[in-house]
This record gives structure tokens, sequence and C-alpha cells, in this order.
């Protein structure tokens, strides 16, 4: 620990890096050595920070230019290992069983794809994706932008599978998923499972999907079958969803009762506090410099970045390059593919020797616009605050 | 050969598949014995057919529902071998020499991301896709469905290239792209040479690409730098360009002069016949059956394919599960992607056991139906047959 403080006192000098961007550099050297585990050793290493075994992320360079992240570059968190890789080797016999209903049953992914089809494109981002912007450095993976991915998942409404099983229970109002992690013995399985749950009122647009970006879901990204709540936090999209349950409370679980809740600072965490569940407004800006500190030839250059609403499309995004002072509205590149996708933005700026700070900030449909600051909570979730994601850049 | 007809004969009795079916199990048997290239070796060969090194095509099972076809899993269709793999390690440092404008210029990748950016989802088809259906049996790939694919290419556009060199010079009628394949010593370029002209009318959409859905061009797709051409087929999608010349006259090689053009049955193939550039509209059937002479369970099944328009989206598709003698209009899965990409579609079939002719006929928006029949030519180019990529499937 010295010897990394060490590190970053003895690089303040050169450059003209941030004590923050210094640090995120240290972070990422470090998290660049760690090999991918076996189960995801088919991603792109170079496009990749591997924090942990459960916790990969996309490096901000990485985004590029598609309107729809490479499976191989799109991060990776699991909240408890995954299962064996033998459950998607024959992802059709997989079985979710449907509960809460009038007509309870146990389907297969091949029942389910009798059912219907849609395809949604859509934002997927952990909870804490932005943590490590927060000063109060709460504990959790420190991930930066690169949480976050925008994927077209493939499966069969939930309506439909109500229409199916004759529909809710009366008085239902949760809905919630069960992860099909295996639960090691003797532990209380309310500890360690999986296991969400969203108000009904969402449930318009989720799905129980077993593809994703046109292939069969991977074991990384929760195949077999997973369950998908477009706007929602990654968390509540339940990978190897083996239960699927309606009724009145919340899960029992830990994980709903006790964790990914807005907590105040200081405070402990309780059910009584928000739930995270829906995203806000975001954007980032991803290019010309990607990587903090790096420097830019003069000139014109094409500023890009991408741009969210959360629950309602990005309406409008802009771009500043003095830390805020001034805005210029960037344009949308390719087309809208819908509320819960991403759009990426770019304007082109003809930039002069100097130091600059990047930063973008979007505004929804729904007409938030995304904030300067955080929203403080001791676990750091759901950080859009532009500043945050600000990028201080030389150009040269 | 006498081995093979013999083969097909003796199967004749077997499962009730057609003669054809056969023929295509047959050719598909033998091609999946084939390894991929080392310059393709990163693809999903459980997905894809090796007719050579140089032609590899998706299985029809292996589109699936996204709404982009995924790298590992599109096709690849090379004219002449590919240059070294050195060319994609510093993709900015490649060179395009632009001609037959006011400021001729020579202009690296580096220089071209500076100029602006778009992202274009589009249908990337072989001239030759859809020709083992022909039944003049036209030498050349068997290609049956799976030359195409639908993938966002990133770059910038022609026009902005235009106006950083000074525009066309006057009088220019086509835009020429040379391909950086390497000549071998001692052979007249022009009968090697990928170099191939399209009208100027058709440079609006076109672009010159450094990526391919979010992901800087490999060297299997033309890496580091592409020419795109949306509607066109394939061919006048030049890869690894490094010339993008304008002027009166079409290229001379023999690519562009003998080749790649609706040459009618029976005779020799000559500079006035049609040249191979748009795409008509199209569509076939993905699922539930992808293969032929797959068995299906009887029950609800949710048909699904792929619909474009080439020129203009596709507007509608009905399906036929009788061999065209009555249709059913499908819905289009996922949002619409812009005109140069292709729709999902799905439709639910309450199936029977028997059997089945299942067809589906593409409308585009410019009002243009999907025929019955493909265009005769001799060297089995642009089919859109409905019929031809028809399935047999028996429902149990």
């Amino acid at each position: 620990m010295l010897l990394s403080t060490g590190g970053v006192v003895a690089l303040a000098g050169v450059g003209g890096l941030t004590p923050l961007s210094q640090a995120l550099a240290q972070e990422k050297a470090k998290s660049e050595a760690k090999a991918l585990p076996a189960y995801a050793s088919w991603k792109h290493a170079d496009s990749l920070i591997v924090h942990s075994a459960n916790t990969i992320e996309t490096k901000r360079s990485a985004f590029g230019s598609g309107l729809i992240t490479p499976l191989d570059r799109l991060f990776v968190r699991n909240n408890v290992a995954p299962p064996s890789e033998k459950i998607v080797a024959d992802p059709d016999a997989w079985v979710v069983s449907i509960k809460g209903v009038k007509q309870p049953k146990d389907l297969t992914v091949a029942d389910l794809k009798r059912l219907g089809l849609v395809a949604v494109p859509m934002v997927l981002q952990c909870s804490g994706n932005g943590r490590a912007y927060f000063p109060e450095k709460p504990s959790g993976t420190k991930w930066t932008v690169g949480a976050a991915g925008c994927v077209v998942f493939s499966g069969v409404p939930i309506k439909a599978v109500l229409e199916a099983t004759g529909g809710m229970e009366p008085g239902a109002k949760y809905m919630t998923g069960t992860g099909g992690e295996e639960i090691p013995q003797g532990l209380d399985p309310n500890t360690v499972m999986v296991e969400r749950s969203i108000p009904v009122e969402a449930i318009d647009d989720a799905i129980l999907a077993w593809e994703i970006n046109g292939e069969p879901i991977p074991l990384a990204h929760g195949g077999p079958l997973r369950l998908v709540v477009p706007g929602y936090t990654g968390v509540n999209n339940v990978k190897y969803i083996k239960q699927l349950a309606f009724g009145k409370e919340q899960s029992a679980a830990s994980i709903q009762q006790n964790s990914y809740r807005m907590t105040p600072l200081g405070e402990k965490t309780n059910v009584n506090q928000e739930s995270v569940w829906e995203m806000p407004v975001k954007s980032f800006v991803t290019s010309p410099t990607g990587e903090p500190g790096e420097e830019i030839k003069a000139g014109m250059v094409q500023i890009q970045g991408l741009a969210f609403g959360g629950m309602s499309a990005a309406k409008e995004v802009e771009v500043s390059v003095d830390g805020g002072k001034t805005w210029k509205k960037a344009a949308f590149v390719g087309p809208d593919l819908g509320k819960y996708a991403w759009r990426q933005f770019v304007v082109g700026m003809d930039l002069k020797p100097g130091k600059y700070e990047i930063a973008s900030r979007a505004t929804s449909q729904a007409g938030t616009v995304q904030p300067e600051e955080r929203a403080a909570n001791s676990h750091g979730y759901l950080n859009n605050s532009w500043r945050d994601h600000m990028l201080a850049v030389t150009v040269i």
C-alpha cells in the first residue's frame, strides 16, 4: 500500500495528470495483469480490465463506434461464481418454474421458444458502474465507465409467459427471479442466492431471453436463460434463471433485502431504503482520448461518446471541452434502436494545443438532464455525474 | 462424381428428402469437414460452412434472433487471398490515395477519423448468394442462404472525403475502389486485382469504414479500411482499400469488365451486360427448421426469417407453409435499423403432423415484391426467388 501511494506521488509531476487520473491508471495497470477466467476466456483481453474472476470491465477506449457492444468486449459481473459450463451445452433443455400464477408450470427453453419472440436493444449496466469516481471510496469493484454495454436480447415477453400460465395470482406486487447458481452446502441460501424482485409495473417490456446479440447466451452472460428487465440495472437481470414467481412480497434473500439499496452516507442498509432498480440518464465521452491522460494532436477532432436515458431514450447530448463552462450540441450517430438502447454521439471540434476537460451531458426524452453531481450513497450506486465522467486531455 | 451421384440415389427413399435437399446436405457435409483458414480461425466453426479458404458461409440455422450478425458467424468471401495480417496491426497508419479530385491526397485512417463519423447498419451479401439453387449449376461457390449478414459499418462518408479533397473532377461518372491485395509477380494486374467501379449517383450513403460491429475491421472482412456501398453486393465493398478514384470510365480490371455481370444463359460475359451492383428485395426463413430435412414437433411454432429490400427497406413479409398457395402476414421483430438493414420477421403457426413447404416473400418500401422465380443468368448472381429459398419440413 505504501509503495502504491508512493508511486502516485512520484508520478505527480509527470504529464500533468490529476491525482485521480493517476490512481485510475494505476488501478488499471494492476487489473490488466489479471488473466481472464476460464468461462470468459473467449473475450478480447486487450479491450478489457479484469478486476477479478467475476468482475470484468470494458476499457473506455474499446467501445468503438458500433451501435451494439460486441460480446467479446462486453463487461461481466457475477454476484456468485457461475454454475458449470454444462448448463449451456443444451440450452433448449433448461427449465424455468413459473410460480404465483393461476397455472404454475415448468417450462423448458424449447417451450418458451414456441410462445413468441421479441428482440430488445438495451443498455445493460452494473448498478455500481462509475463507483471509482465516488470520493468516499465505497467498497466494491472500482468500475469506471465500462461496466455497461448496449446489447440485443432476444426471447419471449413475460406477458406471453403469463398468458400461457393463466396470469398472475391476484394481488401480486412483485416479480421475483431466482438465479441458478449453486448454493454451497451448509450456507443459508438467503445469504448467497441471487434472487431479485421488481415491481410488476415494470414487466411490460421484460423478457425471458435465450439469445444475446444473435447468439445463444453464453454462461458469462447468464445463459441458457436470463431474465431481462430493460431499463433496470444489471443485477435485476437474473442469470441462469430457474424460477420466476409472482407475489405480494419482495424476495427474502439478502441481495434483495440488505443490498442494492440507495443507502445514505453513514447509515446502515435496510429494506426501507430505495431499491436499485431503474437506471438514470447518463452519458460519457469515449473518443478521441479514451484513456485518462492521453495526448492528442491539435486540429479537427471528432469527439464521440455514448448516451442513454434509462427508462426513456436519450433526446439530446451536449459536449463541453472547458470543464462544463460552455456546451455544444452533439449529433447522434446511426439509427435510434429504441428507448432502452444507447445512442452514440459525435461532435467535431477544432482544438488548439492546450489542456481541455471534455465532458458530455445527456437529456432524456422524459426531460431529465444528466446532473453535474452524483447522488451520494454509501455503496456507490447509479453514478451518472457528468463531472465525474469528464476526461482531462492534453492537445499538442 | 459417380460415387457422389450414387449416394444421392441411395438416400432417395430415406426421410422423404427432395433430391435438392439431399444434394445440399451432402455438399454441406463435405464442406463442414474443412477447417477454418488461419485468418478466420477466430470464427465460430459450428455456425459456418467452409467451402474453401476464401469462401465461408453462415449456416441457415445459425442466424439467430439478433438484429446484427455477430462477426464470428459472418460469412467470408475473398476474390483473391487476403494480404498479410500485418496490415491490421496499426490500422490508423493505413493509407488510401484519393484521386480524380481537385486536390488529390494520400490520407491515413487517422486522418479520415478526423473528418467525420457515421454508423450504417446494412446487409452485406455476396453477389452469388443463392447460387446453389440455380438449376443450371453455374460454376462458382454453391452458396445457399448464408453468404449474407447484417452488420454495422462505421467510418467517414465519402461526401466528407470529397469535401476535404476539393470535390470530384468535372465529368466523373464512376467511383473506383482498388483493393490492397498483393498482385503476384509476372501477372497482368488487370487479371487479378480487385478494382470495382460504381456509378457516382450511388455514393451518397457510401463510406470509408474502419470498424465493423464496433470493432476495428479484421483482415477477414477487409480491414484496416473498406469501401462500403450500402445496398450494393459484397464485391463492390472493396476490402483493404488503397485507392479511391473518380473518373469517366469504369475500371479496366477483369473483375469489372468481364465478371460480375448479368450474363444471359448461353452468352459470353461482356461489358455491355448489366453490372452486378444493387441488391434486389429478398427474404428467407431461418427457423424453426434451419436446416433442410429437419423434423419438428407439432404444435404452435414461431416461424422466423430475415428480409431486406436492397435499396429500400423491407415493408412487409408474408409466410406460406403450403409452398406458396396461401400466405400469412408476419410481424417484424425489433426496431427498424434503416433502409439498408434487414428485418427479422416472425409469425406463429399451429402446425399439425404432416409435410410442409415453408416460404417467405418480402415486399420493399419501393413496392417491389420478391419474385417466385430467380432472374436467369449464367453465373448465378442475385438469386432472390422465394421458391428457391423454401424449406421442406416434416412435422411429427
